[in-house]
């Protein structure tokens, strides 16, 4: 058994052999661009630690883990387009610089790579990979999909939001975990407790994100305090405060979600206070990460192999809070 | 047997069971939409004629055949937004009418579609059709990028033109009909030599479009004669042109690929007459029907079961020259 910092050394190795082909320079030197850009690879290592939780690790794994890789980054190359977004993880993006067309074009082939390295593993597993696979893909296409949907309402219902993050980001986490578990041997019980445990990780670190952005230590959060505020953003936060607020306190908040005042941050943070948004935002990453925790605490295996689980989880869900 | 019009039949019968999930509805409607429009479906009949060379229909075609026709489309949804398209098949293409946010997002998720219908087929098929719908999928990619890399260079040879169309169009006609043969329990060499006959199809049918451009009957080729020129595309007749032309014709070439006179068409057209354009395309063209044909001739089959592709072969490569 390995920590996610071992598991991910190995990874990144692995990674390292993935080599696009060397022309056409134009499609392929984006992709490699942006796979050297870096990323935390989470979602492989889990993979890996889904895996781990029933025995050694599989031969197999390390392709799925590459595949899922791939295929989160082909999302991000694609998301970066329609979010016009000029920077990821502090570079330029992609669309940026080599232009939409290429964006495009070497998001579709970094796909069609990862169904590649899917089809690497043994014959008797690829089915049913592939099936969580192609579900949890589409998923991920509709969450991105809602996400666009709502940046154009007004009217987006906490429930609403919850299952658009759970499509957009929860459900590749937990079907990397779970996938992991599969090749490692794990039940259809087991596999669908570790997925389970992902999705709620992932809705709880989607939380924290949300709350840290309002509430964070600027040092240790890595972005500017009150981001998501300045843009609008329909976070946890912001749609509990729509909801919960009083008329006054909601005509207040729509009046600063229309404008682009230097205090903006300020008082938004202000009704938040009166809402009692951040005790309840706390409580909410709690409730998740404890539906996480129950849900790893019902697999059936040997407690010591939980632990790196468990740990990922503090690490996770303990940041600056 | 069947002929492509009665296969055209069963597969439009069987395409019309292919339903997008209900919601998002901004993502699937314009999956629905692109798909009504129609489209000649050549690639996933092509998979049913390759199949029945060989025997009776195997049941898995009819999802592989479905694999390729969603391929297939979600490359014209995104190429449009490339090539910045309006009209496709004589409707707005998917970009002009949802926006290029949506044109992205709706195409990958046809992409992935097409692999949950690959994911149906038998266990013991999968690998290997896999295999080569991947190496396919790939290629029409960096034939795409080759295709808008040349769209920037003055420079191209008629052989990278070649390469560029073989990547683009040809591979995907040659994958379906061989991953058809395939299904049918054709041997190996015998799926190389059907990919062989599609491959050459596929150029001889370019090599005819770039023709009836030029030379076509405006009423039956159903496009404005002379839109190849008028645009500067480099089609295989404007690229002879140029490599053949001595001094004076070429200086006239490229003067008249820089204006936008009104007889620009007639005057690029009596320079290919004096190179004598014509008849090499002519030519060019029966050698690669030829090449089709006799690729098709080795396939150790009975003679009958070979007439469906001989007919297709004829209606593909003898429209209105």
């Amino acid at each position: 058994m390995h920590s996610f910092n071992e598991l991910l050394e190995q990874f990144s190795d692995f990674f390292q052999t993935q080599k696009f082909p060397e022309t056409p320079v134009a499609l392929y030197d984006p992709c490699e661009y942006f796979l050297g850009i870096g990323g935390k690879r989470i979602r492989p290592i889990c993979c890996l630690m889904g895996n781990e939780l029933f025995g050694g690790l599989h031969p197999d794994v390390w392709n799925v883990a590459m595949a899922i890789e791939l295929f989160h980054n082909f999302t991000l190359i694609h998301d970066d387009i329609m979010d016009k977004s000029d920077l990821r993880r502090g570079k330029v993006t992609v669309h940026k610089k080599y232009g939409e067309e290429t964006a495009v074009l070497s998001g579709d082939v970094m796909l069609i790579i990862a169904y590649t390295y899917l089809n690497k593993i043994d014959a008797s597993l690829l089915r049913q990979t592939m099936t969580l696979f192609n579900k949890t893909a589409t998923e991920v296409c509709e969450g991105q999909q809602h996400d666009m949907d709502f940046e154009k309402r007004n009217d987006v219902q906490l429930s609403e939001y919850i299952e658009m993050i759970t499509l957009k980001t929860s459900v590749l986490l937990a079907a990397s975990l779970s996938m992991g578990a599969f090749l490692g041997g794990a039940s259809n019980s087991s596999c669908e407790k570790i997925y389970d445990f992902g999705k709620n990780l992932g809705i709880g670190f989607q939380v924290q994100d949300d709350y840290l952005d309002a509430y964070g230590n600027q040092d240790k959060f890595g972005k500017v305090i009150g981001g998501d505020i300045r843009r609008n953003k329909k976070t946890f936060l912001m749609l509990y405060a729509l909801e919960k607020a009083n008329a006054e306190q909601k005509r207040a908040l729509e009046a600063l979600l229309d404008s682009d005042a230097d205090d903006k941050v300020a008082r938004v943070l202000d009704i938040f206070d009166q809402v009692g948004v951040k005790q309840w935002a706390l409580d909410l990453k709690k409730q998740y990460t404890d539906k996480a925790l129950n849900a790893l605490d019902e697999i059936v295996v040997a407690e010591e192999r939980k632990l790196p689980l468990r740990e990922l989880t503090f690490q996770l869900l303990s940041r600056d809070v």
